[in-house]
Order: C-alpha cells, then structure tokens, then sequence
C-alpha cells in the first residue's frame, strides 16, 4: 500500500491513503444497458496512466445510484482481476439501506481497495444527525475490520440529506483512523473552510477541481471531480504546484475549461467526449433516468472542448 | 381477483385492482435490526380484519427504502407463503437502480400481487421527464407481463423526484391497462385535482386521508395513508358514506385525528402506537436513519391519541 503523507504541517497529521486527483469514474453500458466491464477496465487504465492519484469509482458521476449492488461489486470485481490496484480504488459504497451499504462496503474491503466514499442514506428527507450517526456507526461496525477507511460523501445539491460539520465531528471521535476523510460537492466553500479548520489532519477532497487550489491552502488532500474523467493530467498541475506562485494560474485554467464543460449535463458530456476520442459513439450510453446527448449536442460540446485546446491523448 | 369497479360513472372507467383505504404497512425490526416477518404478517392480518381494503406494503412508512431488494422480497415472500391473499398487495418495488426496480416488481407479480407501487428513481435530480419516461418504460418491458398493474408514486417531499402531469399521461397512453393508477402524496390538492381532471378512469389515491373526501368526489379511488396503519376502519367510513351528506363530518373527524399525529414522526410515532395496544414495545424500533420515540414521547403520544378516543380494537 502506498501511503502518501499528507502535503502539509499539522499536529494532526497522520498517513492518508488518497490525495491528488480522483475521477469518479463514469461507467460505460452496453446496448441493453448492463455495465459494459470490458470498456470501464480501459478507461481506469487510460486515467492511471495519465495522472489520475486514484479512481473513484461508482460516484455519482458514475451513474452508482443507477446500479444494484450485485452490479457494483460485480464491476469492482473485474477491476482487481484485471490488474487494478485496489489500493488505488475508492469506490462509492453508500446506499439507502444499512444492510445494502454494509455488504458492498464489506465486499470492497475484502477487495483491498485504498478506501470507500460513503453516501449518506438518501431517501429520507430531514432525518436527525443522532439517525445518520447510528447509520454510518451501524455500517462501520458491521464492516468490522480495521482495513477500513471511510470518506464521508457530503453532496447536498444532489443527496438533499447532508452530512453536517458536527456529525463528522462526531464520526472522527468514535471512529478514529476510520473516517479519514471526506468529499465535499456541497458548492459552498464555507462549509468545506469549515471541515478544514475544524478537524486539521482529515482527508478533506474538493468536489470540483473549482475548489482545488483553496482547499490545498487550507489544509486538504485534493479533488474527487467530475472532470477528473477527462482532463485529470491538467488538474493534477494544481496539485504539484500548490505550494508556488504559478498555481493560481493554472487553477484558472483548468476552472475555465470546468465551465465549458458545465454548459452540458455533466455525465451525458463526459461520456460524448470519451466517445469522442475514443472513436467509439457506444460509450454516449447513460442509464435512465438520465438521456445521453444527441448527436447535435455532441457536435457543439466537441467544438467547444476542442476550442479550448483539450486534448485525451493515447486514447 | 377481486375487482371493485371504480365508484363513479366514467366513460373510460375501467375495472381498478385496488379502492378504499389502503395502510403503507409499517416493518417491524428484531433487536439485530433484521426484519421481523412474525410481527409484520400478524400486523397485516390485523389491518385486513380492520376494513382496510388493500396493503401497500414497502412504502416510504414502511421504511422500505431501508430495506434491500432482497429483504423486501423475502417479507413479500413471507406475507404470501403466510396467507395473506396477494390481491390485496400493493407492493412498493420502486429503486434508483432500474435492474432493482424490475427485478423486485418481476418478482411481486410472480406472486400475484394486486398491483406495484413504484416511485421514481430518486437520487439523480432535476431529471428529464424523457429520462423519467425511459425508466418506467425499461422497467415495464422488462416484467413483460400482462398481469402487471402499475401505480406511479408522487411524493416530491421525501423523493424530491416529481412524476409530472404530462408523464402520467404519456405512460397512460404506451401502457394502457399496465399503468392504472397513481398515489399523490404531494400534499398539493391541485395536483391531484389536475390528474382527476384530466384522466378520467385513472386509479388515483390520495396520499393523505385529509384528501380522501375530494378526491373521491373529484373521480378518485381511494388514499393510502400512513395512519391506515392504525386507524383504518375509522378512515374507510369516509369511503362508505361519500355520495351522502354524512361524509363531511366523518372527513373532519379523521383529519382531526392525523393531526393528532402529526405532531410527532410519522413512522416512529405509529410504531409506537402499535406498540401501547400491542403491549410490545419491540414494535417502537426502527431502522437508521430514522430514530425511534422515546420513552418521554411514547408516553405523550398515547395520552394525545387515548385524549382524543382512539383505539386499536382486537389486538
């Protein structure tokens, strides 16, 4: 396991096991919408080899809340057989269920993966942090193992039910050496400045490379992004160079070329570029409820990506 | 099967699976947290001999985005291989997964189920009504069977997810048949007034006995609602007497009632109403998120529900 240390000063600071940049993978179909294994495979060797810290697969980018679980333990399956290094896999192991999310989570742990991204339980509205401590504290003690390292997934835009500063708080204090860290897809830097002084030493990724540069100065480990799909050798200048000058510059750029991609649905997008530089239209494919661009839109998002001078080499 | 035909004259009136009050039957848990089939199949028997007309089993009161796929089928299993008659079974096999969703709903009809109850996928927002459209669609082909009948869940409270107007229609017409009702728990009586007005024939429940009156009156079938669970007979003589004058004092009354109830949580306050009549206190447990009443709250629900006449006869 490669543990790197966390690029900063701190009292608190401890080994985490991710930092840099991570894609939350988006996950190919085939024609009658099963995962297509064979696709996903090639798509997280062309972003390991090209700069991505780790893959953060079955996101919300990745359509996970459009699988079962046998569907997601069944893909991760294939990645370590196929030569993977779980080490470098953070899978999305949240759902709405208890049972479902201690199974999967269990199952990626007996996998070898680096660490899991973990959804709040999304379809009750409103609930109390006492019920969403007991879910995640119920899950952890189910997992029962000492391998397990928890990121909090607080995506409020998307999860409706979010993931307060008290309650990882709270999860850091029962669970230390567990939880280590977190994604913040709330938006708001307030809240993600919020975590970082709160609790210096925690894993506390950006949602959006957006957010990238800030959350290094203030003591994070990185982003887990979208684009991160794409364009991850780009973001990853951020990273190595966050301690200089020239960083404020590229954080720039690369939120420039964020708000081409933004001016489409993000995951129909992602996959029409892949599909794009790929030369393989298969991977536009998306599961409902989502609809894939149409051909029209693919057009222009191309001319727009191409405009601003992106490129997916050795694809 | 038992078909009631819809109370009221409609050219396109077409026989309904279900009318009358149907409870979205709260699941109990063992102390491990597991579902408990005894308890949730001697509830059912109580419900069926208390004039509740139908079990809209797996919910949002039966906590069943709580639950798994698996676990929802295994209590369906139970329910039926237990007796209860599957005419009378409204299942909810709604799941963001579109595989969930049709394996869970292919496995309702292979028991013969009366009819599904089938929310949106809920965790992808702001989704098309194309998408929406695709999903219920996929699903549908997928069960292939003509035994299948469909009502469609709006509740955007709690899944955020609406099911528009216009996407009701648009699956009335591809499914004639197939999708034969809906269940507004929108809590807005325009919207129900809007598909009433323009379906005629449909199967639409109010999701709240408060709309029971004029949704009957405005060409409705019935309502499902969580304080079926508890108060059913008392909530169906809104049903036997609303052509007659007698029907308005009786509405007010059992909207009295729930708002008696709706001065605590919902699901956790009806299991521990069931829990003082059945003198088993196990019944108050639920699962995370969700956290159960307390032993102070217990004690002031009973003293407002006994404050206010109610009773549990017979169990």
């Amino acid at each position: 396991m490669s543990v790197q240390a966390i690029p900063r000063t701190s009292a608190l600071a401890q080994p985490q096991p991710f930092t840099g940049v991570l894609a939350p993978v988006v996950t190919p179909f085939r024609p009658d919408l099963s995962p297509d294994p064979d696709r996903f495979l090639a798509h997280c060797r062309w972003l390991l080899a090209n700069k991505c810290d780790g893959l953060a697969v079955f996101g919300t980018n990745s359509e996970a809340n459009s699988l079962s679980a046998e569907e997601r333990m069944g893909l991760l399956d294939r990645l370590v057989d196929g030569g993977i290094d779980p080490k470098r896999l953070m899978p999305g192991t949240g759902a709405c269920a208890l049972t479902d999310a201690a199974r999967i989570t269990t199952h990626a742990v007996k996998r070898g993966v680096g660490g899991v991204l973990m959804l709040p339980p999304f379809y009750y509205k409103g609930v109390s942090e006492e019920g969403l401590y007991a879910f995640f504290s119920e899950v952890i003690q189910r997992v029962a193992s000492d391998k397990l390292r928890l990121y909090l997934y607080h995506i409020p835009p998307v999860a409706v039910v979010p993931i307060a500063v008290a309650l990882i708080g709270r999860l850091i204090k029962a669970y230390p050496g567990i939880v280590v860290g977190m994604k913040d897809s709330s938006g708001d830097w307030n809240n993600t400045k919020a975590v970082l002084d709160a609790y210096p030493g925690f894993g506390t990724f950006a949602g959006s490379e957006s957010f990238l540069l800030p959350t290094l100065r203030g003591g994070g480990v990185g982003c887990i992004t979208a684009t991160g799909n794409i364009d991850p050798a780009r973001i990853r200048r951020v990273f190595e160079t966050w301690t200089t000058a020239e960083a404020d510059g590229i954080q720039e750029r690369v939120s420039q070329f964020r708000k081409v991609m933004q001016k489409y649905p993000m995951i129909p997008a992602l996959k029409a570029v892949i599909g794009h530089f790929r030369k393989d239209q298969d991977w536009r494919r998306v599961r409902p409820p989502l609809v894939a661009v149409d051909d029209a839109m693919a057009k222009a998002l191309v001319a727009d990506v191409l405009a601003d001078g992106f490129d997916m080499p050795g694809m």
